[in-house]
């Protein structure tokens, strides 16, 4: 493990139109871990006057970021920094007086990066943090541009980045600062114009999963879950949300559920662009991207992470850096994807993520004793939920985290959760429990024949009579855990 | 990290006079880790005659209990398995019969190990697990014998193994059940009888610290915690407790504060006997060990873990497994220590601990980045919380958690602890976080020059003007902790 003693640092910074960032990273066992993340709103696209000249003032506050920044990068090599301007820096006329300068302070070169080059570098950010199969569209609504693009695993196969962001939008079109019908039409209308070029293309392409990044789309998420919603964008959630913003008559008097007061001015405006993608792109469904633009650059920089399965590379990482057992992981799953196909669960529990979450818990699901043997489930659990989990969603993250926290002892049912339908999540429990104490000999050679029978809720498990007389200690852990299930309401029965 | 892939497992099984336990581990990193943990009440000694002949049914007992365990030491290997029976099975004079038939169960050879044996394993479970420098006095009440160990690092210098324990004295002198005052006295007395032959040599050997193992002294532990007390025993809480016990006229009638039912029935047997220990021995306090026989046995035949300091060896073995930056750690800890000594505290901090504890905080503090930079304090304090870390107390694991949870950020005043006193807290607290912030550089090379004035609770820190010039963040950073502290109610002013 001699590499994670000082591991080298890399840094990625992003000058973007509202706001500088500026994330610090390195790589351990096949993870990459947040060292620092700094954040300050310079609104350098506020700072362009109608020729596209930066005022002084913008740039001033450029600079005193930079000069922050360049404190800690004294101390990164430079072959592991990047640091990139965007939309208001690609698109300001005195850009070399601003960049002149900011090298200085840095002591490290700014690229001006090209808006194809930033949505590719957003494409493979989000391909390297987001799970799921098949072509993705991703979209990326920035302060002076939306980037749109279409690719499978890492590679991007359409890309273009468009002059809209909700800084701009915000200036444009609710520059009266009133939340009218409207203003919004007229917001959805423009962005609709500025999508219409793109659209056959991108209709005909086509794809299977769609994955929004950037704070607009974080925004939302975090506004819905606060509401008590799932962590699904659908348009009709998105109207829901613009009929609430305009209850109130004015920018100022914004109050949403869940929305901080930083996101407030550009929401309305961002929600507007993303009202008119989903109706131009005619979307059903949008995720949240476990990173975008920064997170590209830095994966880029660290290289070696290019597994196609962001969510099994997840899981590897996970079980190296918690010194899981994997092997003893590995036989879990394989045990718990058997019980579920003989209880024919694969029919039954018709959600497709199914299988692969009960993989994922089973091998994760011993994780929480590194922390300690008491408590493991809870332990466990606790990791789960808050650790980055690269390619996996929120909901799946908490669903992955209250299947660990009961995998043994006591048995409670399970809360709500938007991962699975309470009847699949109660099945997948149930199964991994048996799966768990089936394998307690860990190993397969003394592992038991075993078949899973269900009829409605009710499962029995029938087990080689012999094996059960030679495996009294299992024998008595099956009959309790037949009492536990029953007695929450789900009958078990263990026969020979 | 190829060890971490089913490593192998150990298993040490102790056939008590009470109990029997098995205990699972696996050696990870530096630590051991458990695996399972599994106790039945067997009640050997019970079933003794007064011609120590055990009764079938008392045997019976420990078969099938033994058949339990026996089905998880089938994966085990031969050489990484010891069974050890203690004081019951010593003096039984039929333990032959016991063990032949246990002996073909288990597929394992029981060893019934002498008094002396029990004894100087003990001390090895404790002398790993244990913190604290200097000559250790080791007392473990069993359920049919006492041992009594004197020793320095892993080296035992006096050992003896006592024929009472908690159930033997409950038969003797709490036979009707009585908790009354004469009933405690003469319990008191016989085990002050039996104490009389080893004073002299025990009293002339002396040490510097006591630790207790075994139920009895964890018991105490649990209802000293759960009645708000620190977590040093001493000879006045002891009295306390027997006035406690003696509000209930009966035994089965006992009702004392964190006082489990399984422990209420040997309770006030295994206190007459610690009283007499700490009166006879003249003891002013005693720890919780962190384990005893079993552990004893298991880093026994795991070997390779002589490092003769237990806490360095704990913190080193953490920062391992949470990949932690152990440069940065010593940096931070260096810086730290420095604080502290300019500022009087050497002198100031009164408690010999205060150093040590420090520069493990130090050394660990950035331990929850391992789970999400995110909230890293928060889940730094969870970790520390909720590890095994042997060599630290209870009360010093806590206080390294609360000191981690505020390394950062924002700052609140510590919750009531036991460790340190307030004032002392509160100053490594203060110091921590300076430590922190003048590190950031992460590079001993450009860290500044400093020093750091105390009056009373106003601390001054001195800094070189032309580093603050060029470090614009850190300077921001020390302003804004300055106010953070102050507008607690710890004036802090920085200065060049």
């Amino acid at each position: 493990m001699s590499n994670t003693v000082s591991s080298p640092l890399y840094a990625a910074i992003d000058l973007g139109s509202n706001s500088f960032h500026m994330l610090i990273v390195r790589h351990i066992e096949g993870s990459v871990q947040t060292m620092a993340k700094i954040k300050r709103k310079v609104r350098l696209a506020n700072g362009l006057d109608k020729n596209n000249q930066l005022s002084q003032e913008a740039m001033q506050r450029g600079w005193d970021c930079l000069s922050l920044f360049a404190e800690r990068l004294q101390d990164i090599p430079t072959t592991n920094i990047r640091i990139v301007g965007t939309a208001a820096l690609r698109s300001a006329t005195n850009v070399n007086t601003f960049t002149e300068k900011a090298n200085q302070i840095l002591g490290h070169t700014v690229e001006i990066i090209s808006g194809e080059e930033e949505a590719a570098t957003i494409y493979k950010g989000v391909a390297h943090t987001s799970g799921g199969l098949g072509r993705r569209l991703v979209v990326d609504i920035g302060g002076a541009s939306t980037e749109l693009i279409i690719g499978k695993e890492f590679e991007a196969q359409a890309l273009v980045s468009l002059s809209m962001g909700c800084v701009t939008w915000l200036d444009n079109y609710f520059h009266d600062r009133q939340l009218t019908q409207s203003n919004f039409d007229t917001a959805i209308l423009a962005a609709k114009a500025t999508l219409q070029p793109i659209l056959e293309k991108y209709l005909h392409l086509g794809w299977d999963i769609c994955v929004g990044a950037s704070g607009t789309v974080q925004a939302l998420q975090e506004i819905m879950l606060a509401q008590g919603m799932d962590e699904i964008i659908t348009l009709a959630k998105l109207k829901r949300l613009q009929k609430q913003a305009m209850m109130a008559a004015h920018l100022e008097e914004l109050e949403i559920d869940g929305l901080t007061l930083e996101r407030a001015l550009v929401f309305p405006s961002g929600l507007s662009i993303l009202i008119a993608i989903f109706e131009s792109l005619d979307i059903k469904a949008m995720t949240l991207a476990g990173g975008a633009l920064r997170e590209g650059l830095a994966y880029d920089m660290i290289g070696e992470m290019h597994q196609s399965n962001i969510r099994q590379r997840t899981i590897t990482s996970i079980q190296k850096r918690y010194q899981v057992d994997i092997e003893y992981g590995n036989q879990v799953a394989s045990v718990a994807l058997k019980l579920l196909e003989q209880c024919g669960g694969i029919h039954w529990v018709s959600e497709n993520q199914a299988a692969f979450l009960l993989q994922s818990v089973a091998e994760l699901h011993e994780i929480g004793l590194s922390i300690d043997f008491k408590k493991g489930g809870e332990h466990g659990a606790y990791l789960l939920q808050n650790l980055d989990l690269p390619g996996f969603t929120r909901a799946q993250k908490h669903f992955l985290a209250e299947l660990t926290r009961r995998y043994r002892e006591q048995l409670t049912s399970l809360p709500e959760q938007h991962a699975l339908s309470s009847q699949s999540s109660k099945r997948l429990l149930r199964i991994l429990r048996l799966a768990v104490l089936l394998t307690h000999r860990r190993s397969t050679q003394l592992q038991p024949k075993f078949l899973l029978h269900s009829n409605d809720d009710s499962l029995t498990l029938e087990i080689n009579q012999a094996w059960l007389d030679n495996n009294p200690l299992t024998r008595a852990e099956l009959e309790m855990e037949a009492n536990r299930q029953s007695d929450i309401g789900w009958p078990l029965t263990i026969t020979s």
